[in-house]
């Protein structure tokens, strides 16, 4: 499928990813302006290929995107093999690979192969053919899925489909978010209202910020830019710009009570769309979970991010993750100690075992322990986990029960 | 001494430290509301055994108070072994020893004893007797000093008198905070006032703070739970919730500049009766300097914790590690260099060595110098301390004699 | 050179100092008040010496000017050992250097000798004469350069002049400093205004402080006191007491990103005249960079801190360092990013390469993109150096580059 900024392949993949959950596709036309930027033509094409004097095909786009580089405008002619090299894109030190390179914003055209290919390549007259189109009366093709929650307070969930080929640095970002989502409408409650982005990278989400941008500004209590999460590695986590926003707080909970392994990285304005999320305008609180950062897995940006780097099991393992992470974030609250002068007796209220001063008392009680004394209106149950090291889901069910007998309340359901 | 929340052994073990001590002895009725809690009925026990059907006594809590569960009703029946275990209590993982287990808010009766003993009861016919009180017009008692200060801002002591037999968490703290009580009383000037508790833990702190919260609130500098001090192990203090008290700082510089191996520990919200000082509506600057914590030995809440584990020299060393810290708070203050600009000419007033530029000059104006340097209204003289490696008292002389020139003068007297 | 507080020793050496530098010198007469100090009677020596009972001459005045107390008032006598010994200063830890000593504020006599010459001294009569003037109606000598920069706010360059025939504790600073003055005086543009100042250690700062010290709390940006910055060690920097001014923030990165093995010490109220800068009244920004730190090395204050001890390459290194921490503070900006809702398209500006997803397109463009992202109003380009790791220098040049396209502009340019 040839996907990029715009065009058939973006529309079809799309639609494929509605066989698994419910998209909503629109179409955003060529021309159209957000902030600094325009949406390009839409590019498509019919054929692109080179064939030697004896006319045998040395490269064809049919067999391999990669081949094209990004947004090629038409070509055709015969060139001689010098002429040719200076259309030629390879990656010397892997020699083996096919580079992944695209020319968004200036018309050129050209050719992507190995750098083993292009030195057998001999003295000859080549013959060049490409059929494309750059469309100004296109458009750019976006999806997008909402799931309404119990209050307006939105979690976003946003991938990019624009990579042709790619496997982890791409192919599992669509594929991990569609099953994440799939996981979220089967459930009975749920707190926050999910806004799952299918989206071209960059101008795509700097078209979606330029409509929706103040909308998430007010609304937008976390947020995960999703890619490169199908391989085998261990899971990384890149903070947000303000690096303790919700967001940062539950995944580095999450990762830091499950996993033994695990890299937290502080923010950095290169990388993917959290780019444009996290610009100083909007300094949205988006992260993002992979496993093995773009840029630090040598097959990224070539023909060996392929199919073999990924697998099923590390996908559903990385769904899992996101889920427990979203589950965090679902039951997180401030809650406030209704009887804060000394302790209340939980023994009376059935909360304490009746037998005092047994050794595993103190295991047992812990976690209410904690949670009446930090409820002060200063600590959420994240803090409270973070400090008392106990798991957040056992801290979450002491306080339900601490809620039922009327013990807690919660301070507010706005963002903390 | 059969101590517990309430009753005859409680009276007698405070009278018994009056002979060290002045101590102020009150009675709480039972049935005395203190927030979500209620004074219990007073407990005593007359006689409680179990015999076999030779006659033989298996346990008698007349030779060992552990044996018989704290607030055990009265009970006199026959039961074969089978029905019997039900209201026995052992330790398998510690088969020698004597749990100490208490049921103050549930009605029932049960005897404690050591697993192997368990082990070799026969199947028999076993005669069973506990006469005990429950008498809801007793009441609990408690014990109390004060040491005028110049200043009615108050440094608290509380320790508790409840557990009946345990020596390292319970009668050291008694023990201590008396001989603490009287090296504060043969000092001829106290800035502070000195709140002396003898408490039934929990019940006993809750009840006070029921009456004295909002006095404390107001007027506490400092506070420390005594429990745990009489062992051979390192000392070990517990900070209070706020973590930066004046407690807390003091008894860690003095711990940083005279032990060699210590433990401070983040303020946990079990334990001892710091729970009800620390509680979230008061808040109170309360730590705790222990030797070897409670739940930190395995002879804690066992027959183990005996005379044996404790020792006087421990004990003193104790009482003297509390007066160093107690120094510290009394002659912590936040000073003004009325001389900001510039030195003061420190030679001129004989405060500094008439050769200059010798060698060992450096040192002996340090303590002035980093005085003069940091009172600026922002820090006290345990930030100096701290900031400048020099030893508390070193700089406290120092300041006097700055004092004496009228170099500095002190901020206020209020709480720092 | 037979430099102190005051005499012709100073004025001599200023003197020199102007065939280097631009110096304004000026005389503060003897008695004036400045704070709680007064500048001192001025001290020159015509002779001074001690000779045998045979004529030998023991020690001479003209032959090392170390020989003679600091501030020695005149005597003439004969003496036998034991009573000369009473005016002898000698370090026996160091048996064969002579001390570096002065009694500037208690009239005195003496000599100082290397050990060993002390225990060679014969049971003799010795004939004694120091023929010294302490006028009250001198002055005190001090030296100052002004640069005028784009803005009246300051940078504060202070060394010392006081200490005879010291090399590294001296002569050092007098020197790197003129050094340092020269190639800034060459510069097209200075941002800053520069005010270079040669003082009496102490009394020199007090004095000018007294006089410009007001003026400087509304001006001075950054500033150092430039000593023992001649010799072979790594650099030491000495934060100023707020510990995080511009002076610190700028050397601290300088030193991360250009040394190996350097070291930061906190802020200490000993030392130089950073003392008096430094003191609570005036707190102001200034630190020092220096090599091997007075204190730090055995020769500090006596004889063998000699021109051996120090070398030309060291000290031209050194106003290499402190002219790249200048360079920093001179191009400090906090920048406004006019375009900071997503990121300005660069590609059109010729700022991106036009290439896209190359592999090195990254470090090409990270540069911009941490400035953009970071250029919030609350981080200089000192933060985002440091937060990136990027080297200032270009950082700086990227930042050249956004101001050319108008996406950036300056928040201010008041002291950050």
């Amino acid at each position: 499928m040839n996907r990029s900024l715009t065009g058939n392949g973006n529309r079809e993949t799309l639609k494929i990813l509605t066989e698994i959950a419910d998209i909503k596709i629109s179409e955003i036309p060529s021309g159209t302006q957000c902030y600094d930027w325009t949406v390009p033509p839409e590019w498509n094409v019919s054929e692109a290929w080179i064939k030697d004097s004896s006319g045998n095909t040395i490269l064809d786009f049919s067999l391999n995107n990669l081949h094209l580089l990004g947004y090629s405008e038409s070509y055709s002619g015969n060139l001689n093999l010098e002429d040719l090299k200076k259309h030629l894109y390879t990656l010397p030190d892997q020699p083996e690979v096919i580079p992944y390179l695209t020319s968004y914003y200036k018309k050129r055209w050209g050719f992507c192969l190995s750098h083993n290919q292009l030195l057998s390549l001999k003295d000859d007259t080549y013959e060049v053919r490409i059929d494309s189109e750059l469309n100004p009366e296109g458009s750019m093709t976006i999806g997008e899925s909402i799931l309404k929650g119990d209050t307006d307070e939105e979690i976003l969930l946003s991938t990019y489909i624009c990579h042709p080929s790619m496997a982890n640095n791409e192919l599992s970002g669509p594929l991990v978010t569609s099953f994440i989502y799939n996981k979220l409408k089967e459930k009975k409650y749920r707190r926050y209202t999910y806004r799952i982005l299918y989206l071209p990278e960059t101008i795509g989400s700097i078209y979606y910020l330029s409509e929706y941008g103040e909308h998430l500004r007010n609304k937008l209590a976390a947020g995960f830019v999703v890619t490169c999460i199908g391989d085998h590695g261990n899971f990384t986590y890149k903070q947000s710009r303000r690096g303790n926003s919700l967001a940062d707080r539950a995944s580095e909970l999450i990762l830091k009570q499950t996993e033994k392994n695990y890299t937290v990285e502080k923010f950095f304005p290169t990388g993917s769309d959290e780019r444009q999320y996290c610009s100083p305008g909007f300094d949205l609180p988006v992260g993002s979970l992979m496993r093995t950062r773009y840029g630090m897995y040598k097959e990224y940006h070539t023909s060996a991010d392929n199919k073999e780097f990924i697998s099923f099991k590390s996908m559903e393992d990385s769904v899992l993750k996101y889920l427990e992470i979203l589950n965090v974030i679902e039951n997180n609250f401030t809650y406030i100690n209704k009887m804060p002068n000394c302790e209340p007796q939980l023994g009376k209220r059935g909360l304490y075992p009746t037998i005092g001063s047994q050794k595993d008392t103190a295991e047992f009680v812990n976690s209410m322990m904690w949670i009446l004394n930090l409820s002060d209106g200063a600590n959420d149950l994240i803090d409270i986990s973070n400090r008392s090291g106990i798991s957040f889901s056992t801290l979450a069910n002491a306080a339900a029960g601490l809620m039922n007998n009327g013990i807690l309340e919660i301070k507010s359901l706005s963002r903390e």
